[in-house]
């Protein structure tokens, strides 16, 4: 029966992507200058069309994502899914008709199928929006697409895509997509662009990996670390994320960073541990009470639709978090923060995550268009290269994950250190003149404010 | 007795201060733009003469570092110094010599306190050579003249002014001195110039601490951890060194860095453990041969004259000392690093490190007046900017010191952190062409040369 929907889907999927794909998704998708696998170390860079090729079209679906100006109608995604589902579920439904005494049974076995065969094709149809295949085979994630993983990969995807679309549509440029494959399992996807007409850095990056953890590791990957029993000491693991960090040229749009993250630890007895973890955080470089209200309230509103303590609680864990201690400051005016994220239920969990990656451009993007062209001089740009020096110093001594990173053998360091702004300065001894705007920064990132 | 060779030797201070300070000395000292007394986290300056008023001139040995033109000629240090010493001691002598039939016990005593008024004398007349006063009172300097706590700090004085003025007089601009203290005990004086005519930022510190560590602090602070035996899990301290980093504007001219240290720890039972540690590294941003043998050679020959094995030991250490593990490269090509050395005795080990320390200028100054004028490209100058931020990350991902002094509660950032360059850079995924100078520089960062 799975294999029979699934067959019939794969060929609806067949049918469908040759005669609708929609040439819209296809500029989009040539648009993204080249993207390179890059196995450890190495630097081999393969064109969008060979790793298609040897990724993606080696399951023969006759996706042809490159072949443009072969599609037909411009079909909006969602309307043209429906349509296939259709297609696809008729044939698994003629099957169960033909024995009239089972009509209900086979009434719900076409409704359980229809609902599969929309998740399977679900999973194909959303891929075709990502920026690049994603980073595990897409057979396999049809194969499992009620996993939490696969469910938590399709969604880093797809908030990649928006995202970075986002941003190009308001520079102009675009992102240079590096994939890259971890000998020992995984891979991940990096977006970058650099010194281009709004952006002077910008990331965004996915990243999937799985193996097995030694016990001491995974009990590090939990801030609240819980011991942790494995096979002979080690511990199947799976954990997926996308991050990103956002340094603009302009001082007066602020940096932005977020990261939303999954990890799934299997124990001895074959139980699963999960949990999420991620946040959303603003950096400017000069107070501005408007943008930190519609930045925080929006991240608020996410919140508040999953539970009242949220935002309250992941708001005073960010300003925690992105401590600069030796500096007796925060990173920036914070946001939300939040890990080992176990409750109230896998599904609720995962639903507040979803809410919290929606928000990533209705937090920034406004501020983006807003101060795309304030005019800045010399010395607010000056101000700005020096935050940037903070940035660097947190990222290299206290963030977490940059330290877990550096110190894992065989990391993408490039994907690591992506995160540090194209420029940074330090100026011994710097001290804004009282009552000045850098002054008014400072007494913010000393003393954490309530924004909403 | 030894009173009455203070008293005598306080007098002659006294007298041949006010004869004899040096025109010349008087003007370098005024060239120092200003001098600020930091306590911790607080900005209070105070000029150089209010510092001498509170602290130097406290105790009353008449001497007037601020007052230019009341001196006399112009009579070079040594000279002066001899025939000061003879006033001093004249009195001394006659005391002993009135018994006769003790001719010979005299004669030794007169020698003995010759010597020791001449050490005694030689801690004032140096300290006239300083940039500053030094960090501990001199009247505690010169109570106890033959510790190798205060051997140690006018080594480390000594140096710092020295290369100051050699660094200065090939700039033409003039250094920040900043003086900071410990609320613990001790404290510093940082001296930096940035964004001058040569240098884009260089700074030669020096800081004398004490205090009482805890146990397990003070195993942290030798490389090859020992366990300490304190009273009540304390243990006096003190620790003391000359620390430098000079990044200059002219990709063609190396970065330099120095750091000579004493550390001098008491155990439960009234023993003193101690040990120096230090080293000089070089970080060009291309590779220069001619530059990187005078550079090795001279710290060869002056390890050369202490032990056969110290430059290859040294050498390598420090080359596995300045090691970006994560970018798999080494900071720059290396030079000389140790620590823990405590033997073969603390004289020899002292001895060792004033030939160290005298290297410095010989080491640097050379590659700095060889490429003053040698013109760049923007290119050069943009590999530069990526290299001073691999710089960057060693200094705050690995550097123990650097690790030690910003988790150390009360520590003065500015001071730790004046090594971090003016200016940084990160590309992303840089990779210099094959067969360029930015590749030969890259290859001799993963893979050192012996350069002697």
């Amino acid at each position: 029966m799975a294999t029979f929907v699934l067959n019939s889907v794969n060929r609806s999927a067949r049918i469908t992507t040759k005669r609708c794909f929609s040439p819209h998704k296809l500029s989009t998708l040539a648009r993204i200058q080249d993207v390179s696998v890059t196995p450890f170390r190495s630097a081999t860079v393969h064109r969008w069309s060979s790793l298609l090729g040897a990724k993606w079209l080696s399951r023969g679906t006759g996706v042809r994502f490159m072949s443009q100006g072969a599609a037909g109608g411009h079909t909006p995604g969602r309307t043209r899914r429906a349509a296939l589902v259709l297609v696809g579920v008729g044939a698994a439904v003629v099957g169960f008709v033909a024995n009239a005494s089972h009509f209900r049974r086979a009434e719900m076995a076409a409704e359980r199928a229809t609902q599969v065969a929309e998740q399977v094709d679900d999973i194909l149809e959303k891929c075709k929006g990502f920026l690049t295949p994603p980073v595990t085979d897409i057979q396999v994630l049809q194969e499992n697409k009620g996993d939490m993983c696969t469910r938590m990969e399709m969604l880093i995807m797809e908030t990649q895509a928006e995202f970075v679309r986002a941003l190009e549509k308001v520079d102009g440029g675009k992102f240079k997509a590096d994939r890259w494959q971890r000998k020992e399992g995984g891979g991940g996807i990096s977006c970058v662009i650099q010194d281009s007409n709004v952006f002077e850095k910008a990331g965004v990056n996915v990243s999937v990996v799985h193996g097995h953890l030694p016990e001491e590791a995974a009990k590090q990957m939990r801030s609240r670390g819980k011991v942790l029993k494995g096979k002979d000491g080690e511990l199947p693991f799976c954990a997926m994320g996308i991050s990103s960090v956002i340094h603009p040229k302009n001082p007066h749009i602020p940096t932005v960073h977020f990261n939303y993250r999954y990890f799934e630890i299997e124990e001895d007895d074959g139980s699963k541990l999960w949990w999420f973890g991620g946040g959303t955080d603003l950096t400017p470089t000069y107070v501005n009470e408007e943008d930190a209200f519609l930045f925080h309230n929006t991240l608020k509103e996410a919140c508040d639709k999953h539970h009242p303590q949220y935002y309250p609680d992941f708001k005073k864990w960010c300003d925690q978090y992105f401590y600069v201690r030796h500096r007796g400051e925060t990173r920036g005016i914070g946001g939300i923060f939040f890990d080992d994220l176990d409750s109230p239920s896998q599904e609720e969990a995962f639903g507040f995550i979803k809410s919290c990656t929606s928000t990533v451009v209705p937090c920034y993007l406004p501020l983006v268009n807003k101060h795309l062209n304030d005019s800045f001089t010399a010395e607010e740009k000056n101000w700005q290269q020096l935050r940037r020096g903070r940035y660097v110093e947190f990222n290299l001594v206290y963030d977490r994950g940059v330290k877990f990173g550096l110190a894992t053998p065989g990391s993408r360091i490039e994907s690591i250190l992506m995160s540090l702004p194209l420029t940074a300065k330090w100026e011994y001894t710097h001290e804004p003149a009282e009552g000045s705007k850098e002054a008014a920064m400072l007494e913010v990132l000393r003393t954490p404010k309530e924004w909403v």
